[in-house]
């Protein structure tokens, strides 16, 4: 392994580590438990769920590592606080949640070490000259940071 | 700037800014804000303050960039759970969380690039020879994502 290579897979190892923890939780939690908030009045696990599908399906035209599937969920999940409805059946927000982050996992894997360093797909060419620490690879952690941010909520209900 | 410089700036920008996020839980609590639990019967803000000061004086030794000063927090902080008392006063504990931080983020802006990617002192020469992964940037970016958890139960009180 490149020294870059050290820091991609240590990179991606604490990505799926959130993913994992978070799986152990949608697991652990019945169709029931996922109304439950995390502080009285604050996000149901069901929206954060959502919230975290939506945006990690979103990664994949940011990275430029595939196709998004699920733009219909950014009303709901990201643009919106949590309604408190049912705005999808239980067992189609896991389905999601399961197919987003499996496929998208396996396709950060087969990022290039050296393509991490390169520019994501929300920053141009010019504003990449500017600042190259706008690479791929702080996309991988903005994301994996904002899953943890979720997850320490998500670790109250159970 | 080589591209071990563009991974391990952005892996600090990314600890700074939760560092900076929880700096400003602590300045616009209060002090009987600070006894806030993050939801009821859970971790109080003054207890969550106090364990990630525990837990980043911590980093001074296993990064090997200084000498920790607060070892005598651990026992409340890290070892035992949130007693709901307070151990010591809101004002010494705001002291240590600021103090710990600014020094310890000044420290890891003085690391050498290179030297991320060597192993830091919780590993042995030759585990880490086994597992080149375990190096110092690993730990920043695993006390980022331990940052992060704790920050999002601690912005349900605000």
């Amino acid at each position: 392994m490149t020294g870059i290579e050290h820091v991609t897979n240590a990179a991606i190892n604490a990505w799926k580590q959130q993913i994992s923890r978070i799986d152990q939780i949608v697991a652990a939690s019945s169709d029931a438990d996922l109304e439950r908030e995390v502080a009285p009045g604050r996000n149901r696990l069901y929206y954060l769920i959502g919230h975290l599908a939506a945006v990690h399906d979103r990664m994949f035209t940011v990275l430029g590592v595939g196709e998004r599937r699920y733009a219909e969920l950014d009303a709901t999940f990201i643009e919106n606080p949590d309604s408190k409805t049912p705005a999808i059946a239980a067992t189609e927000l896991r389905r999601i949640w399961s197919d987003v982050n499996s496929r998208l996992t396996a396709a950060l894997e087969q990022v290039e070490p050296e393509a991490w360093l390169t520019r994501h797909n929300s920053v141009s060419d010019e504003d990449f000259a500017k600042n190259p620490l706008r690479h791929r690879l702080s996309v991988l952690t903005a994301r994996t940071v904002h899953a943890a941010f979720h997850l320490g909520q998500m670790q109250l209900t159970q």
